[in-house]
């Protein structure tokens, strides 16, 4: 190997000559790793175009599972939900939940708001009152100057809600900023956010350096920190729940009547509520079923995880987004999460499944998607609970990925069924599952 | 269409049966959908069953752009990263704040701790006191009972560390938990650990059932709520790092010096460290580059975003992850974030491209990709806020945009030109775009 590791001007080179430098440079087997990258190129070159315009050096796609959960029932309306995961069991856990609903009236699902959220951070040295006393005056000009950018939005039933004068000089000395509200509408709309807040830090700037109000030198001085949209947007809410009296909740492995598991499973929700190290492995479970069809409709995973998050430690203590009661006969589990997704916009017309995944769903808006994704993650965390609190987990894992490692090694079915009976309750690891096959191969398999 | 759209048995369908019952029941040309996504199958049979047994139900591959970030020096030795991630600038900025700390000696990082973490939950009506008499006692049966599943990770270094009684009942009543911390070594551990804490809570019914200590009746009653991993981890923990001098982090463009730049660029980590709202786009920036990674090498980035954002809340308030001070003419930028990744088990030798990437990164040790990962996500945060503070983002995220749209709707180059003309300045949209292009395409460009 060569130890020629850095690079100038490694954008600049043809998708060939970027993986060449690359399996040049770090790879004991250039020519064996640059095929198998290639092999996973679409082979229509413009696909492949589009999917490397998406982002940057790119020198391969990494492929994700497509898979399908059918039989969500959602407010009345059938869905065959697409899901992007690498993880096993998530599918299977989501299509069980889904079915499981299904005969108990369905996932219900309201958007109780819509609002998004952007800041421009400024410093100035001011008198605050005097800023406050022209603050009218300054919306009217901010709205003004970003017109020629609203102007669609608002044809479309969008646009700027309201501008707030957020004074935060009792955290740090002479920091202010707008605070802007929008309405995006069917997008998720970061780029028409941040070309407004962009356009209200020049319009900002220009009116207090001439506005008479304010005095000569250092109170003309604003300093524009940054501008730019906030993924907090604790308005931007979806409630999923679903509900039926306990009875009809059925019966469960471990001899769980439907009174007791009821109650086991509250339980086990609260918990998630009152310790934070539970809370956050719930919620990773949540995310399970979100993020999968977040990936599938090209919407920004990253957005809806920090924003969720967030949500969840919003009374000073991490907790579970869901909750659960068993009162008067009725069990009732529900979820509040803070979900700014687009169903146009970005890359969900762009991404060749992503496009198909939008139209699985039936062509959904925002507001639609915002439904069915927080009911996916509802199904999600049922699905997970009911598990943990009637058999545990690691019964359906474990044999998810000793498959996986058996299928990876080209076990046949008479091996693989031996390898299954030796692994039966026992920690699967590859290195102890190779081990054991090659036993098995070379007819050693009872000495193991 | 039909309206054929609940299914029973969906899973047992063949791969082509599931493709077919989707694309008759929920798409308009069935034929078509079918075709495309078949067309993202792996032309080699079994590679593309190795992919579809990752998870359940699929159809189809969803392709990420798999790119790379050349030129990372950390700790002194120079990486090129793989990266996954479908959003536009990402890889472009974690490349361009590699190339810039090259010449300022690089990035630095250092593991602060590897401590995973699990909890039993139960409920019991017994007194505490002789529970916490015995727990001594407990341990060594908990240990022993567990040790055919620890004995492997042993012999790798690692285990069960310590096993702790925690009561809950001032949260509710009579509820207990065992918490244990483990010792993964390079994996991430998540089946490992719940297997020895499906063990341990079975050793926790027997004892309390059958030791002479207990009370006969309700105190013998043990209910084992839940056995699992935290996927909150706060001491698995990596600190990252950029430091130098304030003169030669050089200029910068909009006409910033050195010293000013510093400053303002510490200003804008401060805002996130004190207002949640930009806390949460502040960290939803490094996420873009840890998510890339974490992707790239199979690692799970729910899990990774869960622990963090909750690590990001743990002192009442959700924060910024990283810090900076302009000191003594010393500019210094630094990232703590618990990072539970692992390099051995899990998908890190199944998928055909994680392997890739982990050969790529030299084959590391899971505290050196955590320490990598860090430094990506650093970098991803430099070059996001030097952004915001210096030019804005939008300019770069327009024109990426753009050139995505021309080249769906295949522009020719005049053509797209034209349209590049026209939208410097506005606000991009896929609409607009296209009848624009439109307009072009029949000579009256002038008109639009």
């Amino acid at each position: 190997m060569s130890s020629n590791k850095t690079i100038s001007g490694f954008s600049k080179l043809s998708k060939t000559g970027k993986i060449k430098w690359v399996v040049e440079n770090f790879f004991k087997d250039p020519e064996h790793v640059m095929h198998e990258l290639k092999s996973w190129w679409h082979h229509d070159k413009e696909q492949q175009r589009l999917l490397d315009g998406f982002s940057e050096n790119t020198i391969s796609n990494f492929p994700m599972p497509f898979g399908i959960a059918p039989n969500f029932l959602i407010n009345g309306k059938t869905y065959a939900v697409p899901m992007v995961i690498e993880e096993s069991s998530v599918v299977a856990a989501a299509s069980s939940a889904a079915k499981y609903w299904l005969d108990r009236g369905g996932f219900h699902a309201k958007v109780l708001g819509m609002k998004k959220l952007g800041q421009v951070h400024f410093s100035w040295r001011g008198k605050a009152e005097k800023l406050e006393s022209v603050f009218d005056e300054l919306k009217e000009e901010l709205r003004k100057d970003a017109a020629p950018i609203t102007a669609n939005m608002e044809k479309r039933g969008g646009g700027v809600l309201d501008i707030e004068l957020v004074n935060l000089t009792h955290l740090e000395p002479n920091l202010y900023q707008l605070k802007v509200s929008f309405d995006t509408r069917d997008s998720m709309g970061a780029n028409f956010i941040n070309s407004v807040l962009e356009e209200f830090a020049k319009t900002l700037d220009r009116f207090i350096s001439f506005h008479p109000i304010f005095d000569e030198n250092e109170e003309r001085d604003v300093n524009i920190i940054m501008s730019i949209l906030s993924n907090y947007t604790p308005e931007c809410l979806v409630r999923a729940w679903v509900e039926c009296p306990v009875a009809d909740l059925g019966t469960f492995s471990g001899g769980y009547t439907a009174q007791s598991l009821a109650e086991k499973f509250a339980k086990a929700v609260r918990i998630a509520r009152l310790d934070p190290h539970r809370a956050t492995t719930h919620n990773k479970g949540i995310f399970n079923g979100i993020d999968a069809v977040v990936l599938a409709t090209a919407n920004d995973f990253r957005a809806i995880e920090a924003c969720a998050h967030t949500y969840a430690a919003r009374d000073g203590q991490y907790r579970s987004l869901s909750q659960c009661t068993v009162e008067n006969g009725i069990f009732r589990f529900w979820l509040d999460i803070p979900l700014a997704l687009g169903t146009v916009g970005g890359l969900t017309k762009l991404h060749p499944i992503a496009k198909h995944s939008l139209e699985l769903l039936g062509h959904p808006s925002a507001e639609e998607l915002m439904e069915i994704i927080a009911c996916v993650g509802l199904a999600q965390n049922f699905a997970a609970v009911r598990s943990l609190v009637t058999t545990g987990i690691q019964q359906g894992h474990m044999k998810m990925h000793l498959a996986n490692i058996l299928n990876h090694l080209g076990a046949n079915e008479q091996e693989s069924e031996k390898v299954m009976q030796h692994f039966e309750g026992k920690v699967v690891s590859f290195t102890g599952v190779r081990e054991y096959l090659d036993a098995v191969r070379e007819g050693a398999g009872v000495k193991v």
